[in-house]
């Protein structure tokens, strides 16, 4: 069915190119992920630690639903989701942020991910213009190319998005007939850079955004994964839940292979979202196993432990970097999240050090996978958040032969 | 967050209809599903039977991959899937279809649902042409529609689709500039039709289709519960795979609660889904116990008991129809699946026998929902796949004193 000989007279192998969605065709520009050997230190992907992965809570939890409530939990469970689970994510985000929420406020989705390509098919549409972070998550600039809409990048600095510069893109587009509609924003432990937004910009990001009437969308599958610093208000909790949609995942703080996360906001845009889903629903199995295992009481030390993990690991990569990487690059210090961003001395381009790591057998995430325009030549993301706490030094004296070799020296 | 005095001012309920996609404004002609009270005899949703739900079975295997392959259960698993399961559907397909498929052809989605989404978000663009089966199911409508495609339904019969009328609408519509580019059929016990397509029409859609380019998407949710007649040889196997995508799910032979499906077929198309995909893949947890349960040995013997589970829940409704319902109706006999569709007399009008069927206090789903164009008012579906065996006789009377009161009966 697939070798050149079957293949042979085939009208949907000569036909590939013009039998694809227009949606298909946008997504060419995404640049592939780079080729590290398989045995190289995984300071790429940012996949959670799998050394605390919560296997035998969630067996427990599997078994008790598939004793108690199996009719329930194998049948369909409509599209906004487990009930208790959708309370329990109103629970968990008035922790410290009052806001009058209810479950009607949540949809359950498979994983943010999946969250963001159902609020993207919910509000964007061809010729639609999205604003995001450069750099930003490279699965968000897919999710929105395959609408057929048109990214405009926002610069950022250590404080987040600059918000002078938002203004005078959102007012420029503006100008020209075209009124930005979406905002994609991860102000907390930034992916990839690993910064935190400030409370004054997440203000004025708010201010700009309700005036031109721009929904946001806030991405916080980092958020709970604090190490260090003091917290800062979300942008749902600072808007009062007025334009703002945030997501949720359970991938970091319990199993990335559960694949749920949810998104909450207001009702209206809940709603909305609900009526934009094909896919009769996430798993009831997966979410009554999750509110199973939360309910047993094992999250919240879960958390504690997560957090002082990726507390260690972040502060070996850190001391490794300034006794091996001074000389070529600088870096952000993150306070949460996986990930640690590099922007490489001038005259060092990332693609060289991409080429050498491969030799030296140490990955990464190149620059311009993070940015919507090819930019990022200079920058790397390290994520912290998988490899072995007692790989890490010897992955970054990898990263720092690599470095000196792209830079030219001997 | 939702009362209106806290909505007052808010720009996002003010502005909501203009805020939302394209994908949505067309959503809007989607009929709604009929309100029965709680309590009614449910034949409405195509539910799997909920006795049978193979728990223990899934319990087993849920903590042997908690155990034993935890660490990639619970991390991320890729976007194809996981490939033990892949060779399962592989095989799985071929019992008694030589075919030349490996893992390859094979795409995991989160049940035939999402199967259909990312076809159609891989090949359906705004202003294609889709063509569907009159009746239908009507989350193809749904998922179609939220692609901006333009849908034209085909007529069926007993036998399946028309295909004089199917090659009549592709060459009028190529005749006025538009391609059909896709075909959406369901030949295995047609959901809602209950009826199963004659080989030979299959051998002439396929070749219509071939001729025309058209694209074949073969739903085959409901192919493995045969409980009569003799097997056709499937659209994919008598393609030898140009041009057919079939989908798959594992929601009624295991659970519809797991959410897992699959699409096989060439593989550029599966290649093209995958890279259609903006949720980072399926649940490797559920595909993983899905796998261990097959392994188990478990599936085969189960498929046994569902067939025959659901042949006597089909067996008891006919029966009860020839003896309630023959003066207002008449339907069909089906060899597998979970429906019985039902033509109505001259004279009576679903939506009357609607109302009447909720003050008697029997669900089904009327005619309207499974056509594009509103038609069907003198049908319905019922559903004997939930329902428990002994309710169905007294579902039966009730629906036909329904269908009495709305023949003016007194």
């Amino acid at each position: 069915m697939s070798s050149p000989a079957e293949r042979r007279g085939s009208w949907v192998a000569d036909h590939l190119a013009e039998m694809v969605s227009p949606a298909v065709r946008a997504l060419a520009e995404t640049p592939r992920f780079p080729l590290f050997p398989p045995d190289a230190v995984p300071f790429g992907g940012g996949l959670p630690d799998p050394d605390t992965l919560p296997h035998a809570g969630l067996a427990e939890a599997s078994v008790r639903v598939l004793r108690d409530e199996y009719r329930m939990a194998l049948q369909y469970g409509g599209i906004p989701g487990y009930s208790k689970l959708r309370d329990w994510v109103v629970k968990w985000t008035q922790r410290d942020e009052e806001l009058p929420l209810t479950a009607d406020n949540v949809a359950l989705q498979s994983g943010s991910a999946h969250g963001l390509h159902n609020v993207c098919e919910a509000f964007l549409g061809p010729g639609d213009v999205a604003l995001v972070e450069a750099p930003t998550y490279p699965g968000a600039l897919r999710t929105i190319r395959s609408r057929m809409a048109e990214i405009v990048s926002i610069p950022t600095d250590g404080g987040g998005i600059v918000t002078p510069a938002l203004e005078e893109a959102i007012t420029e587009r503006e100008a020209g007939g075209r009124r930005p509609k979406l905002l994609y924003t991860i102000p907390q432990f930034h992916n990839p850079a690993g910064t935190t937004m400030l409370r004054k910009r997440r203000e004025e990001l708010l201010e700009i955004c309700r005036r031109h009437h721009v929904l946001i969308v806030e991405d916080d599958a980092y958020g709970d994964l604090r190490f260090g610093g003091d917290p800062v208000p979300s942008l749902l909790t600072l808007s009062r839940g007025d334009g703002v949609l945030r997501l949720g995942t359970f991938s970091k703080i319990i199993a990335a292979g559960l694949r749920a996360g949810w998104t909450i906001g207001p009702r209206d845009l809940i709603d909305t979202l609900n009526r934009t889903r094909f896919d009769n629903g996430g798993s009831p199995f997966v979410q009554r196993i999750i509110a199973a295992y939360i309910d047993s009481g094992a999250l919240e030390p879960h958390v504690e432990v997560m957090c002082r993990v990726y507390g260690e690991k972040c502060a070996a990569m850190l001391a490794a970097l300034d006794r091996h990487c001074a000389p070529y690059a600088s870096w952000t210090r993150p306070d949460g999240g996986f990930f640690i961003w590099l922007t490489l001395r001038e005259g060092i381009d990332v693609r060289d050090v991409a080429r050498f790591a491969a030799q030296e057998k140490v990955a990464f995430f190149p620059g311009p996978m993070f940015f919507a325009n090819g930019d990022g030549s200079c920058h790397l993301r390290l994520a912290f958040s998988f490899v072995a706490l007692d790989l890490i030094e010897e992955g970054v004296r990898r990263l720092a032969r690599a470095l000196a070799r792209a830079a030219g020296e001997p």
